[in-house]
């Protein structure tokens, strides 16, 4: 392990060093949670035509006499090609929500605002009351043809689905998903169907890992279990660093003799960018990289894993995609002091209440899951001279997946 | 539409009148997002071993004389089977973080607090430093056989994934994810890509519902649209309601003269639970079941669709599922004063800022999605004698999935 960086410089150096991002070309109905990659314009102005905001009639104010009443002449539904209310005094289009205003009118009534006196007649309960553009909307007022409706770099939700689908876009240009293969290593671990031998435990950070990134609409595309072997887990890494955008190994990379990782990804002539962050928990973090593939070597521990998972990855995923970050993170208030350290940063499990306060839930270092459970997420203590953050801190939160 | 309740009750009335939960058993990797049904139990003590929690050597502090000089007489790597230092006098065993530690240890000394003399010794640097118990992570310090680890209602994320690995369960007993028809309606509505009329319009609801169920991982299972010809829609939708568990019908239900909708379901023989709520947007929102299928009829305005979406369908759907809520919604403070009504509950679209302020993202009634897409989320204003909001005032906030 080499000397030890701040996180801050841990994730520049990360966000530094990543495969260029790609893009494809995808059905709308699978955009969602991707990164635009093209302007999305309006190809028509929105809305395309003056459209009746209510069911009831259209009419031209000028007409309105001291009697209110008018003839229905027409009738105009959701979907009816454009009409017009002709020459005919007081004459009054019965008009549904969504449906083309005639060009002749120039106001919709609403029914609630009118008494029908029998078929082919209705009266306005209030003659002083229809204004010259009521519950019209008109062509053009929201958006104009040729306006740049969603801009590329924005993060694709159900709000961006429906504007693209408005303008006609059956596909869109999207930030490629990159392909992920996680990567486990410890002999010590079996199979989740094994029965484990006393000595030996089950495996469980890839399949955490993988719940988290499905979590963020990324799932691994690989899995692969490394033997604490050097010789034959260096060619399998070099296999799975050449076909994955991103590698995440979890494990074998602190000072025991048979961490091997940091000096296969050496061998296999990766650049490091860093190993060693001064954090807790998650030390041992450290990142290799080469123009097409980045390599996060995460800490074994599962609370180290999760932990660099949430702080690290899962932001340089989104980063890989082009991400513009448009997401607020939570302000949280400490509900009561908390200890911190002088030379690391602390990510410290914590739970909220309903009023944005965050209370410790206090790990020990054994990576207890089920300790882990019982938090929301967690927030990063600085390094500080006072060893200590005062009830009412305020600090970003950051939930888990 | 009958009379209007308030936006509590009409969420009362769902959540009375929702089919009943199912559940399958559904392999581990695929559970991320689902709802728990069984509880998961530890199958044998976590750690089942005492564990070493550094790289170094096991010692029996008993043994350590003034020279602090161990002889390294054995190895342990995570993953071999339990040996022990045996009957000679100051034997050490080198050790590895995740390995068994011997019966006959008391005592983990990291490397960093010895000397390595040559191949067969080591020094302590501080002998009276090691103390008993030191980074021996205990058998079943964590949690004993037997332990409930995860109770049945809890939704799965990436630790609740890792901790039922760990006990072995491959597969789970989770909810089944309930079968979703998605149903637009109205003329005025054409294909993405077709080329509208000068009246027609894009469907975008139907496609915008499904990109946010996919994001709470529930997508639709089925989409249909109807004319606005009641003989035949009646009669698919009595196919898509036998056949579905929730029905999302958008638009049909305001007062027009084909807004055939709630006659249909009617006619059906559904029980309307409601049809008219004391909010804005959204005031004809309708709710009919019967004993197997819930029918949501969503008032056809993109901002009414999405609010409704939101604020109904989705906690519905998370307690169809059997969710008992275990996640904490975000308190924001109006960033400056807003106007409310006295008689409606209007749901607000706002940004957020870093602080938790929120801001006020206007939107006409034209359901202009553009202008939702400035904003993160919303929050409800309950009504209000004052008719208004002042800067400070704390609200749930609601993001926009």
């Amino acid at each position: 392990m080499k000397s030890l960086i701040s996180p801050a410089e841990a994730l520049n150096r990360i966000l530094e060093n990543l495969p260029p991002d790609q893009t494809i070309r995808c059905p709308l109905t699978k955009c969602s949670g991707r990164i635009l990659k093209e302007s999305v314009t309006a190809d028509r102005p929105f809305p395309p035509f003056d459209r009746s905001m209510m069911d009831g009639y259209a009419i031209h104010t000028e007409q309105i006499d001291s009697s209110g009443v008018f003839e229905i002449t027409s009738q105009a539904h959701a979907g009816s090609p454009e009409q017009c209310l002709g020459s005919k005094q007081r004459a009054c289009m019965e008009i549904m929500t969504g449906a083309v205003v005639p060009s002749d009118a120039n106001c919709v009534v609403q029914y609630e605002a009118t008494r029908r006196i029998d078929g082919k007649h209705m009266q306005l309960l209030d003659t002083s009351d229809p204004t010259a553009g009521d519950f019209i909307h008109s062509i053009a007022s929201d958006r104009t043809a040729g306006e740049i409706l969603l801009h590329a770099g924005t993060l694709i939700g159900s709000r961006e689905i429906a504007v693209a689908a408005s303008c006609g876009c059956d596909t869109l240009l999207v930030s490629k998903m990159p392909t992920i293969a996680i990567v486990s290593t410890g002999d010590e671990l079996v199979d989740i169907a094994t029965a484990p031998q006393p000595h030996q435990i089950r495996r469980s950070n890839d399949i955490m890992i993988d719940a988290a990134l499905k979590q963020v609409h990324m799932p691994a595309t690989q899995f692969a279990h490394l033997p604490d072997e050097p010789e034959a887990s260096t060619k399998r890494l070099s296999e799975l660093i050449a076909t994955n955008d991103i590698v995440l190994i979890s494990g074998g990379i602190s000072m025991g003799k048979k961490d091997f990782v940091p000096t296969a990804l050496d061998a296999l002539g990766l650049g490091c960018q860093f190993h060693g962050v001064a954090q807790k928990p998650g030390k041992p973090l450290g990142y290799w990289s080469q123009p097409n593939c980045a390599v996060f070597a995460l800490p074994g521990n599962p609370l180290s894993t999760l932990t660099c998972l949430h702080q690290y990855v899962i932001p340089a995923l989104f980063n890989a995609l082009a991400l513009k970050g448009n997401s607020v993170l939570q302000k949280v208030h400490l509900a009561s002091p908390v200890k911190a350290r002088d030379d690391l940063t602390i990510f410290l499990p914590v739970s909220l209440n309903e009023n944005n306060q965050a209370t410790a839930q206090p790990t020990n270092n054994s990576g207890d899951l089920v300790r882990i459970c019982k938090s929301d997420g967690y927030i990063a203590l600085p390094p500080n001279k006072e060893k200590g953050y005062k009830t009412g801190k305020s600090f970003d939160f950051h939930p888990w997946y």
